[in-house]
């Protein structure tokens, strides 16, 4: 996809830096990402008013988008968006910072893991997938827990792969899902490339009864990995690796443009 | 990916199909669609309460699901889901239908089309890519206009393919994304092979004030292509063609994995 001509691209001077996530603007891990990142560039944060965990890439049509200005603990200012990530960075990107777009976005530090199959739940990547669509190079960051955060850790890592990315920014059309493990800094035995590993969840509806009578279900479930690959990103969490895995947003199954032919009628 | 054990292939004699759609169980494509394949297998329809456009692959966590059985002018039962189509089709394949999963998942018929980026919005698609992720053969059907919906050509080419999938299903892991011109039978060009058209909405935010002075927004844009290949979903539609693009969700850019090779550490 090309670059839209009015973005420019990420400088190492000083790029503007768009912060997102799905937790919400109040969750730690953005404060987490401020922290990590502040010093290297001009940084603006416009994040969903409460947890938006699971929207995958929802986007509000139907309804409008409140922005309201939030003050975070003496750590930021930034704005909190009734809606989904990806409707924060696309007001981000076309409306509040219109006169300025962003040169990079950041989406969370998310609290567990967005690997395998789970990638296409994930409103932590989609806010990185809507950056791309937009024609910004874009990261998302999860910490693989959600108890006992290793956050000294991530932040290490947030600062060394973003300064990397200013210097070298993925290519148009292809963000990156970083995924670490949760250590400490020094045990961790490394950063590997991966792909998405193939996987499922096995659903589990918890099936109840309100107190009027009526039933209703919760969703609960584990991911089961459906893959011997040691280059996926689930396989080098579980190792001890950070995984990074190149993204992008062409869902076609090229492999099976054949396979359908059968299909074709010319009238 | 493998598929799963417990859910058996679909076959010719009498497959159990399952309908779902993004416009809600209320719209008008959703009927269409069940009189399209009546008479192909068993139908059971599990469709959102009301409208969600744009779902995205959206699933619900962090609340309840309600499920409330619908009868609808005289032509089906169903059940009417407090939730996402991706939360629809988990749903009915695990708790509703536990006992005897659905050969076949059939998602629409939506108004408007599904070409291009808009696939990663789609609610229409997600169903199908639900579907799909627990290993069930899934179309995604797309009637491409807002208005004067050519329903008699659409019930025919959904019939038509539908009736052929049946005999020749999807290969696992892949889902059939299916975008009709809204012409009458008789002036279609034929039946193409697509791949997703690189493309991006232009976005254009309404900013306006509430009665009570705060500001809110309200999305609007316009799809820009930019692809010039003939072989795109987007072009096909355009030329009179239906358009099917098989789609997988496999999202790693494999042709960049080489690229980041120089964020790898071995510790």
């Amino acid at each position: 996809m090309k670059n839209p001509s009015h973005i420019p691209h990420p400088t190492s001077d000083n790029p503007t830096i768009l912060l997102c996530n799905d937790d919400g603007i109040h969750a730690p891990g953005i404060s987490i990402l401020h922290r990590a990142v502040n010093g290297l560039g001009e940084l603006r944060v416009v994040a969903p008013d409460v947890e938006r965990s699971a929207a995958g890439h929802a986007i509000t049509l139907s309804e409008p988008i409140k922005s309201t200005p939030v003050e975070k603990d003496g750590v930021f200012f930034g704005d909190a968006i009734g809606g989904t990530p990806a409707d924060c960075i696309k007001l981000a990107v076309c409306a509040l910072m219109k006169d300025a777009p962003p040169n990079l976005v950041l989406s969370g530090i998310n609290l567990g893991s967005n690997t395998g199959i789970s990638v296409i739940y994930s409103g932590t990547v989609s806010a990185a997938s809507e950056g791309t669509v937009l024609g910004i190079p874009s990261i998302a960051f999860s910490l693989c827990t959600y108890v006992d955060p290793e956050w000294e850790m991530a932040e290490r890592i947030v600062k060394e792969l973003t300064e990397k990315m200013i210097e070298n920014p993925p290519p148009p059309g292809v963000l990156l899902n970083i995924n670490m493990p949760n250590l400490p800094y020094e045990e961790l035995k490394g950063i590997k490339i991966t792909r998405m590993g193939r996987s499922r969840f096995i659903e589990k509806f918890h099936r109840r009864e309100d107190p009027r009578g009526r039933t209703y279900y919760w969703l609960d479930g584990a991911l089961e990995v459906h893959d011997d690959g040691d280059d996926i990103d689930i396989h080098a969490v579980r190792d001890g690796y950070v995984s990074i895995t190149p993204i992008h947003l062409d869902l076609t199954a090229y492999d099976h443009l054949k396979t359908f032919q059968f299909l074709e009628v010319t009238a």
